[in-house]
């Protein structure tokens, strides 16, 4: 980690600064690749599996029957960690449903939203070493919660052609039926096109490694919405002198650990505070089986001593960080002054994995600045609202005549005769 | 206005198929006009104003005074009317703040949500033949709702180099101090880049050209947020044995108006109605000064004829259109049944003009299918929201051995550790 101390506020864009990430170099490729799925639907997918994946998949759709059988080889314990982390997800976005409220704005004129599903949903979860079962509860939950009628799962199948238990369990458990053995852009293109055996989607969620990010940006442009654009994750932590550096540094090290372009950012008015936590941090990443990707990770990291909490609270907002960790005393007062952040740890007992995994809010949340601009997925994600009004007799009359002022203001007429023929009635 | 009887179902997709429109050939333009604006600023502003618009401007930003002076100008009778349809707007818009919930997933896990403004927000209101400051409310009035610390508005000036009063008088009414007079691809950049003058933002709000919306579409690759992707304005209409052929038939005029490649459908379980609604169309039609415009509109527009109400329904949401206008006999409970669309019209008085302009609805809405997978604009497109995480000692012991479970099975032994680390202390 790079330490950097007393920052004059000039250097700040430059210490807020993501590793470089580059999609667009993939663009021509993943446009290729669109365009063969389109046309050649299944074929074209069993070729790409076999290209990049060297699995040689004729049937993509999980059967039932094996289903059932995976599920069976997932340890109870951990089943029994699912459900209490499924609980909380649904716990939490269960609240996040809107009553309808009917808003008078004036006499005869009411106005008010209703939420609907998005129907169709595609939920992509990435393979890798390790079979990322919580991603499934954090989509699967929100998309059934909100009545999705459609809700379609892709992932990568392993070496061995098969879908982790885990992730079979965690579906089954939210309700997802439509699993499917296919990974990388040709998912994305599976289930944004539709082909003989993937259902098309209307909206697209989920994480993945570049390709996947590459392939998701582009399929915008065919109409097809997701989640949010994608970037590495990332933590800040605020620390002051009531931290424990020992938990600061497990929690630096927790996101480190998820891949090389990691980043994490540490900030502190405590000199002494940052020594120690680095101490830590060195003694516990010797431990981590994951330790040279948290390396790679903390090199593109940094530890700023600033002037005051304020200060802190400043240079966060600045960077938008997707997680932020308020190891500070009164973190609750604290956080008013956050400005931009997807997600937000309150306390030393508040570690980031818990929201990971099981405190009850969403893991996919905006990295690389767009806290900015975008939230994290929730209910809201899966739903569209949408609005509706309702004119009677009496209604017309009162907000006729200001419409039509208007309308012919702009210059259009038909609007106003829409109302005119109405009043004249 | 194509007539199409009992259409088979196997016909549906090609009926709901929307104007072609191909922004993509213009992407290699707006992307050379991105690359100069980032580089020279200003002076390439200044350069495409005078290449596009033929107007020679240096000063961008519209002066207080010119302000002052161009809201005198504008009449009594139609400030009151945006008045009235300001408050509505307010009224309307304001009921969508969410209160903060706490909800506690288990003991000493407390969770919730709070809301932020996006700090920087730009807004787009297009010129041409009319000044569109009702685009001015529906974006302005949610973006001081939600506290943005920074709005910014672009628009063309007109051919004497000025903004029309209409949008000063609205922009001052609800706060907008600062404003350009920049139009097109130019005025995306600048707010998406900033230059000397212009601010940059973090997400861009409105309707515009081709131009602005292949520059809006692009501006995504740089990590700016847009309100939605963009398309040719429409309506659908179903009406019924009640319906007044007289209203349906201006109903389809105003929307038909926008533009020659609006769309406009009519469905009805009723020969008859059609047939009259038809009728009065030809006749409003002759009477419009747009007359032009709207018959141009008309040759993308289909008159269907179905089975009954439930299949009209069934058609609609399939078409996912922007503006539903339901002209039937018991409105309210037939809306049950819309999965999509942007905005509902209930029953025979409540006009589409109502919500363009005064009814408290947003009029920016997702048009081209879009309706299946976002909302309209409303105080949350001008918001985050963030999730906030607090758990004790006590808590951390009933979760803490759930999220160890499952960061070991997800193979994050540096997760696992940021728990148990707590839990022994």
């Amino acid at each position: 980690m790079k330490q950097i101390t007393y920052p004059p506020r000039s250097q700040w864009t430059e210490i807020c600064r993501r590793p470089a990430i580059n999609s667009e170099g993939l663009y021509p490729m993943v446009q290729a690749m669109f365009e063969a799925i389109r046309t050649d639907g299944d074929r074209a997918i069993q070729r790409y599996s076999l290209q990049f994946d060297h699995l040689d998949i004729s049937e993509f759709k999980v059967d039932p029957a094996a289903i059932r059988e995976a599920v069976k080889s997932v340890p109870e314990t951990l089943k029994s960690a699912i459900q209490l982390a499924a609980s909380n997800i649904r716990t939490f976005h269960a609240q996040q449903q809107e009553k309808v409220q009917i808003v008078e704005t004036m006499p005869g004129v009411s106005c008010w939203r209703e939420s609907r599903a998005i129907e169709r949903v595609g939920i992509y979860v990435p393979g890798g070493s390790a079979p990322l079962f919580s991603t499934v509860l954090m989509l699967g939950i929100p998309a059934q919660l909100a009545g999705c009628s459609e809700i379609i799962l892709c992932t990568p199948a392993n070496a061995t052609a098969e879908v982790a238990g885990e992730i079979l369990y965690a579906a089954q458990l939210v309700g997802i039926q439509q699993i499917y053995r296919i990974g990388g852009i040709q998912a994305i293109a599976a289930m944004a096109f539709g082909t003989e055996t993937v259902p098309q989607v209307d909206k697209l969620f989920g994480p993945g490694n570049q390709y996947v990010t590459a392939a998701k940006q582009l399929v915008q442009q065919y109409g097809i919405a997701i989640d949010m654009p994608a970037g590495p994750s990332e933590v800040l932590i605020i620390a002051d002198q009531t931290a424990n550096p020992a938990f600061v540094a497990a929690d630096l090290l927790a996101q480190a650990e998820h891949g090389p372009d990691s980043q994490v950012i540490l900030l502190s008015d405590q000199d002494e505070l940052i020594k120690q936590t680095l101490e830590a941090l060195s003694q516990q990443l010797a431990l981590l089986p994951r330790s040279a990707i948290a390396q790679a990770a903390l090199q593109n990291s940094r530890a700023v001593l600033l002037e005051d909490m304020d200060e802190c609270m400043e240079f966060s907002n600045q960077y938008a960080p997707e997680h932020l960790i308020l190891a500070v005393e009164n973190a609750r007062a604290r956080s008013k002054s956050i400005r931009n952040a997807g997600s937000v740890f309150l306390g030393h007992y508040t570690c980031e994995s818990a929201g990971d995994y099981a405190s009850g809010t969403n893991h996919t949340l905006p990295t690389n600045g767009f806290a900015k601009a975008y939230s994290g997925v929730s209910l809201d994600s899966f739903l569209k609202k949408i609005t509706f009004q309702e004119i009677d007799q009496e209604g017309i009359q009162h907000i006729g005549p200001a419409i039509m002022q208007m309308a012919e203001a702009e210059q259009l007429m038909a609007h106003s005769r829409a109302v005119s023929i109405r009043l004249a009635h």
